[in-house]
């Protein structure tokens, strides 16, 4: 495929600059335009050459793009939508980064109107607790999963085009529908934020939280390590996902309960069998996930 | 400070291999005795040379050690130091690698009878989600922590020559009172591997679970990596530190009890504050662990 002439970003983070570092890093990209609510991580994008311009008016950023990809976090996407949508000409393909996908798929609906046809829904299963443009890495997306929920308006042309992208990102893309999408990524990827902000602020309530945290070592380090993730981006996610979230939060807090009980009733011999079986679970994802695992403790 | 000319490793797993490692590498000791109940696990810890001989006899093992190192479960010690007190002789020194010290000393002082006066306990806060010979290193301790919990009859030239041994593992070397360490050592350890277990046997129940292991990512991965660790031991540890690692759950409950209403009221202004709040800690500890972090999701 021809590269892309232009390619439009909108919200030039860790999940937009990274796309547009791997995408220039392949050719895939000629020139990228970078849009976004603060202009100093947009100064910092273009000196590390995530972006080649600067653009903070969203008519001129879109217009002649061949590709926009909006990567705000999702709780912003109906109101970015909106403000593009009269600007955007028939040849423009949308996708975005978005975590979750029914409530993206609504905002996007609601914005675009019409150009909902040129929307390709898109979730990269990466990202870090890092972000904005100094965190990007042309090598964000290797071997990572992204994820297509595809609408029954998109061209399959629009739709190939979208994954050949990601491809050249060095991803693995996948296709499923929108709500098993969140269903599922409620119960890999949001609940354990979730429960880890919660875990930081237990801690936070402790009151030797000082003299605790000196202490922390390795598994605290990586049980802890999605609480440091962007705010605003997972209370997002979490409010865009509710349902979901809540019904995996339910599940979790069982299990949480029975083995609570075990504790409470000293059974050490159930205890140690579920424990057991969480392990078999993990070892088995593990040798399976190709994902490298980190140091010990 | 001269060689050990004896040391007995008692459970040669991640713990007691990775002593034993370290001080051959240091040149602090001369010649090790491995004891346990799996051969096949001894006879790899002598075939990787963390081992010098295997004894499976306690009396022999013991007699003339100039240090016992007591690696196994805590919820088997009592029993350990049982069996090997009538064998030990004035000039030998005793250690462990227990994570709870209220119990451990409870079981010392059981097992041990006069002997205690010989017993300085000892807690490295280091380890792995790996376990056996096998995952023994000589550098698992560089650079981690140790904590000791002095008892009152120890003669305070035992204390030095522990902390010492320690230190020519490379740890580093703190000192706390037995109820202190629990309490501690429940908030940033017990509790997060109980969450981790108690997340794993959520996804268990799951009826998607094969599925959903199928997309789970990095953040996944660093999120249930303890959940990973020996069955047995941490169930050992969460029934042993128990009023401890309940308090801790209660508090955890807590926070994970508000953050849930935010999500069912829709709060995302609280839900944000809180989770700022959250990854502040996070990122606070993060500069001051000196702990490199993992790679990102």
């Amino acid at each position: 495929m021809s590269p892309l002439n232009k390619l439009t970003v909108i919200g030039v983070g860790l999940i937009g600059g990274s796309f547009a570092l791997a995408l220039k890093a392949s050719g895939a990209v000629r020139h990228v335009v970078g849009v976004g609510r603060g202009l100093e991580n947009l100064q910092l994008a273009l000196a590390r050459g995530v972006i080649d311009e600067i653009e903070q008016n969203a008519v001129t950023a879109v217009a002649d793009a061949d590709l926009v990809f909006v990567a705000t976090p999702v709780g912003t996407m109906e109101a970015v939508f909106a403000s593009i949508a009269p600007h955007l000409s028939d040849a423009t393909l949308l996708t975005d980064g978005g975590s979750t996908k029914q409530s993206v798929i609504i905002a996007a609906r609601a914005g675009l109107g019409a150009r909902i046809v040129q929307f390709v829904p898109s979730h990269p299963v990466a990202g870090s607790e890092q972000s904005g443009a100094q965190a990007a890495s042309s090598e964000l997306y290797r071997g990572r999963e992204v994820i297509l929920t595809p609408l029954p308006e998109n061209r399959p042309a629009d739709v190939v085009r979208i994954r050949s992208l990601w491809q050249q990102c060095g991803a693995r893309v996948s296709d499923m529908p929108p709500d098993a999408h969140d269903r599922m990524l409620a119960a890999v990827s949001h609940l354990p934020h979730f429960i880890a902000y919660a875990y930081m602020q237990g801690i936070a309530t402790h009151p030797d939280t000082k003299e605790l945290l000196r202490h922390a070592g390795g598994g605290f380090r990586d049980f802890t390590r999605l609480a440091a993730s962007h705010p605003q981006m997972w209370a997002d996610i979490c409010l865009a996902n509710r349902d979901a979230v809540l019904a995996e939060l339910d599940r979790f807090e069982k299990a949480n309960a029975a083995l609570r009980a075990l504790i409470v009733n000293g059974d050490a011999a159930a205890l140690e069998r579920h424990f057991a079986e969480a392990r078999l679970l993990r070892q088995q994802w593990n040798k399976g996930s190709g994902l490298q695992a980190p140091e010990g403790e």
